[in-house]
């Protein structure tokens, strides 16, 4: 595949604009954003798999079986989850606030909330907070990514051109990352022609290439959602390039997300080779990027490959033999034939200080690869999640 | 069950004796055990299930095959893992110079090592150091738990009776820890008079209530040994009654290393009823106890409720049904129907700063349940294992 030009600045497709605004959910920080096409798009979606979805993921799931979006409204601090028929309700009323806005009806609007759970959403001040919002929409896409952070350093945007169309990823999230079937909140748009149905598969196979391979911390959001709207304003394009670029921007997005996971220092992406199948790479490569010991291992720029070899060897289920087992730490030899290689310590110590940590692992017992995307367990991420509810 | 009465300092079994000494592995501290019943015993052992078995695990399933036993010899430090031929010839002369202190041969010495992956034993030092340790044996089963604690906070032991035989476990262990058919190291000896297969068939039984449910951070070391010794001294015994004592102490034993992992505050106990199967009531006590974000909600006394239904509902193939999910902490109940209850913050927030913290979910679904063991997460762990390998 082809390097992706991401553009310098990110920048929305033909006909799409956003604004956000602090609504009062959180002291002084935005809280809301709404992102709109100025005319319908055909639309996908794809949504958590936990089993206690948030409110806007249960009626996001009811909204996308039409294929069609004009926009999205999504508020931060509170996630509307294990909210009962309230939450229903109170996601039905922030449809149709933002819909009177965008001139459109609220089965056109995707909501999103992310935040807490369990916590009412203050519907009221969303409804105030909301009027009058379209007049502030505008072309920066880091304006509405600023409006859905909760525990974000930054906002995220990317953008890249696709022939004659652009594709733009506006996303939030830094923990309670293992995402399955989606991301956190992702919202990617797009000028190009496509219907519903091939936005939805397209969707899919980039997820699974990209945001599926996400963690930070193992623990699956109730909230995850990624939703993609085309307005077809640039014309047809070829599948294929489209393909290229949307899983490129996809897969940049998730290291975003990793590296700016809670607390993080570091972006871990970790390789797999030569497993039995797909799914037992996924399944290896997921297994070091979760690993505590391997995450701390990087936070502390500590060669102990001993713990590659144990996260690799606690895939029971998993085709591991151990004399064909090699690894590399960035590109350094540290096991061949499932023993520790006497490699040179201090040369690896250091490699591990960069921004980037690649760990690779060769199976050898197969064909099949994959990566996975992770970040280092630091005592940040502690000290941000042992008082997430009461701060 | 009726409450096991276990010793208020553990003794030893009738026949039993133990010694520890620093041979060189550490600066200072204790690192090698040795563990011996005057006569041979009965013996049983379950491995660890990670595919990258440390040396002394591949050749102790050889050797427990005979199901017989005269001792154990443990040393700490460096666990020989991912050692390869050496390894494996390493082990065999370890247990031969412990064999030759016993007065027995090399395949009735059960050998372990714990610590460091990937560097050779030193097993001059070893073989060294072990000269004379038979005149060192001796009652007190904290000496030999002492030589074998690598960053245990204190030496594990514990005894209870059961008729006229005596059950004592010892163990180490507080990272690296989701065993799977086996805890870190843990020895359990007895002077009840039961044949291998016996012994093979209660341990496996005990271990998958207690052991087994036990979780510090969700890394399954290659090391995990748990064996069991009956010299049969003190003759027969009723089988239920040893069962009932063997699972308490197991239990027992597990509560006490949970509560020493890694930087740990607090003991976690999720108990999970009303569940599908046996296995899924697993799955979901085990998601509980393994989940960051309800660790450090521990760790940070915070009671952010949410984070209970998102760590069961990410239980993807598990049958959890919303309406019928419930949850209480330390008896107060914060969740009920999937929805979360307004409780007296203050209160639960209150009870959560207690040395045990008790998670109860009751899913509605079944009549299957089960109990897990983990502790909180806080930022010692980040740094006790950012710096293991060098320090």
């Amino acid at each position: 595949m082809p390097t992706t030009p991401f553009h310098d600045r990110p920048v929305f497709p033909r006909g799409f604009r956003c604004a956000s605004r602090n609504v009062g959910l959180k002291p002084h920080a935005k809280d809301l954003a709404v992102f709109a096409s100025e005319i319908d798009c055909a639309a996908a979606a794809v949504f958590t798999r936990n089993h206690f979805p948030g409110a806007p993921v249960i009626v996001g799931r009811e909204i996308i079986t039409h294929g069609r979006l004009r926009g999205v409204v999504v508020n931060s601090k509170v996630s509307n989850v294990a909210t009962g028929e309230l939450g229903l309700r109170n996601v039905r009323r922030m449809a149709a606030a933002a819909a009177a806005e965008l001139g459109t009806a609220p089965e056109y609007v995707l909501v999103s909330s992310t935040g807490v759970i369990g916590v009412p959403l203050p519907i009221d001040l969303i409804e105030r907070g909301i009027r009058g919002i379209a007049a502030d929409l505008q072309d920066d896409p880091l304006v509405g990514a600023e409006g859905i952070m909760t525990t974000d350093t930054h906002p995220k945007a990317l953008s890249a051109s696709v022939g004659n169309a652009t594709i733009t990823w506006v996303a939030k999230g830094s923990g309670m990352i293992e995402p399955n079937m989606a991301t956190m909140l992702s919202y990617i748009f797009t000028d190009a022609a496509l219907d519903a149905s091939t936005l939805d598969r397209l969707l899919r196979a980039a997820i699974d290439l990209s945001f599926n391979m996400l963690s930070v911390d193992s623990d699956t959001s109730t909230s995850d959602t990624c939703a993609m709207l085309a307005n077809g304003l640039a014309g047809a394009v070829d599948e294929t390039a489209f393909v290229d670029t949307l899983v490129a921007g996809c897969t940049r997005m998730t290291e975003i997300l990793a590296r700016d996971g809670e607390g993080a220092k570091r972006l871990i992406r970790a390789s797999v080779r030569g497993a039995l199948n797909n799914a037992e790479a996924k399944r290896v490569a997921k297994s070091l990027v979760n690993s505590p010991l391997v995450k701390t291992m990087v936070a502390g720029a500590d060669p102990n490959v001993g713990r590659l070899l144990m996260a690799v060897g606690k895939c029971f289920e998993c085709t591991i033999v151990p004399s064909t087992t090699d690894a590399w730490i960035n590109g350094h030899p540290v096991v061949v034939g499932g023993e520790r290689l006497d490699f040179e310590d201090a040369l690896v110590r250091d490699t591990l200080q960069a921004d980037v940590v690649d760990l690779e692992v060769s199976l050898g017992v197969g064909t099949a690869d994959a990566r996975a995307y992770g970040c280092d367990l630091t005592a940040g991420y502690v000290e941000e999640n042992a008082a997430y509810y009461s701060s």
